[in-house]
């Protein structure tokens, strides 16, 4: 698919003979990556299958251009019962100021406190869902008690660039020229997307890292 | 604002005497409607500040063209304690099948389960919140506990033909072309939004009326 | 592909169960065309190499959402003499008022008057831009002489959904909902793009024609 | 204008309470443009009517994001005798490579070559195209000798975050982080609009140029 990057950008400077060229791929790449030629990295497109907390959803359901979105419905579906419960290394404690806010891993206690209010509230919400239910009562208002803790799934599709436009502000990295605070969650589904394009497209990925992770 | 819409649909037959022209507004409109000449209806802009539950925010914002958003941050700030209740004439019972939905009042019985549940889940999860942010623990960790049902509020901007487009799914009116099923809450806010819009450009929601609710 | 559609479609009402589900795909699409309901539309990527003159370009480069191109650039490589002459079939006469054109064929003399004055005008136009190009006037200067009749390339990618807005508004067709009145040569292109896209999701594609051609 | 960004970004941190929110404007704005926060800068609606030759508008009309566009029709109106030619301090001559021209004045047998070749083109064109007129032929098949350098006429739409996406592209400037080639004549429009957009969001524009004129 890097192919399709160089193809698309020859059709500027060649016209049909970018058909089927041949050359050098990398520097051609690396050119439009450093001068933020963006329009060569649309003429792709990838689609995942991801299941996430409501939260991170609706992070995600910001990004608008070059994405498009179908997501389970709770009007529709009853949801299952899956939540999320930070793990062990998730940072619990935020200090700063907005804007430029640091994470600590936050004390046992601190710990043992999130993991325990979120399980008991999780379980009442699902018990009051249920409840409604089972009175009859439609899902789209029962819902309404659900946590946005809560699992959905949704089919995203995107091209490189509007996913390039993702990872430089849903992942965090020290090479990054511009920063950015991502919420842990959507950044660990940002890693494994980001994992996904450098095989798919190793030569953009690999000029997207050596300029600074800025989205074309 | 009708005459925006009149000045940037004559730039395409008159060039630059579109700018200042005069005459008739109602038969351009109205044909402009029908035929579905949609671009006119763009230069323009209207902003609304809304306050409602999340789950109508998250059906909002899968609105992307010509949509702008702005919402309050569980990450950045505290929320309040404000939960959705239905009200008395919310229709509470689903029936019929996926696509063709139809909703009637339910009995008292189930109407006062669905606001004890929800009463008394918001009280939980509210509690369950607060508990974890006593305990040091940050908002946007705290958070995941939170209903659906909670308020945010957001900045949203649009324009004359993406808020048509909004309307026509986002309200159940018997003179529309094509059928929608839009949940009562948003269809609540919808209407707010649309009688500004009727009273910004009133031609251009007349033949919005007129020409069976379909966006141009 | 159109299996593609049904399965972002499923992702609503089945969440994880809609991957590598089975069932009937017609009487799904026949309900989200007829409904509206586009977002399932978007999940695939199509992408076409087209050459045509400069006046049918700037009609399709209207064409915002869901649509990715690249151009070949006159600033950047010197054009090739190739440009549009009407053929035989090519209605010369408009007749009507504005929003009701009709075209009729023209009389014969009509006929080598326009093909006449094009050859001629396109002759002399080439010229000039030889001479400036000869002289070491920059291509991105010469150009400017250059008539809209010229061909130019690009590489135009969009989805199922941007592809089904593009030919309801760029084919005219006796079956179709909304009226049409697309300039002739590029309702030539958007006619093979269509033949493509009948090929590729058939299912669709005769949900398209089923429902008046309007796009979801 | 400034307000609107900063209490759009409010709204994030401070909810209900940004609405008539008062305090210091351009701390915020600085954070928002260096860290690329670029969301708020879309609640806000600039209009503009531009004339320019088409190969001007051409390069415009692939802005998408943010834009919005109705342009004179040559099918639909007789294209007025107003032509491009380049004034005296427009470089004539191209010298380097792709991706790094630079423009040098030319001489002035070179200067003359542009203006006669162009004129005496423009004129043929034009002649071309009234005589198809005077036979009847519809404006749609006679337009198609005019030349890429008439001018057109056009109502453009975009917002402060979209028209610096643009000015980053279409102007040149020593400060800017990254380089921009733009053709000279969509640059001398480009340098209109900053103007405007300078007057009427000083405090962003500001800190536009602080940041190295890079788009939020």
């Amino acid at each position: 698919m890097d192919y399709d990057v160089v193809q698309a950008a020859r059709v500027s400077t060649k016209g049909a003979e970018a058909i089927d060229s041949d050359g050098a791929t990398e520097g051609l790449i690396n050119f439009l990556m450093r001068d933020r030629h963006g329009s060569p990295f649309e003429h792709n497109s990838m689609t995942f299958y991801v299941e996430a907390p409501i939260f991170v959803a609706r992070e995600w359901f910001r990004h608008r251009a070059g994405w498009s979105y179908n997501e389970e419905s709770a009007r529709y579906k009853e949801l299952a019962p899956v939540f999320y419960l930070p793990a062990g290394d998730r940072n619990l404690v935020q200090e700063g100021k907005p804007g430029a806010y640091r994470f600590t891993p936050g004390t046992f206690a601190q710990s043992v406190v999130a993991q325990a209010e979120a399980a008991e509230s999780y379980r009442k919400a699902w018990n009051a869902y249920q409840s409604q239910l089972t009175s009859g009562i439609a899902r789209e208002v029962a819902r309404n008690v659900l946590p946005v803790g809560i699992y959905t799934s949704f089919i995203a599709t995107c091209n490189a660039r509007s996913l390039m436009h993702f990872l430089s502000l849903r992942t965090q990295r020290e090479n990054a020229k511009v920063p950015s605070f991502p919420l842990r969650e959507i950044a660990m589904a940002a890693e494994q997307m980001e994992a996904h394009f450098a095989r798919s497209l190793p030569v953009t990925h690999a000029a997207f890292e050596e300029h600074g992770r800025v989205a074309p």
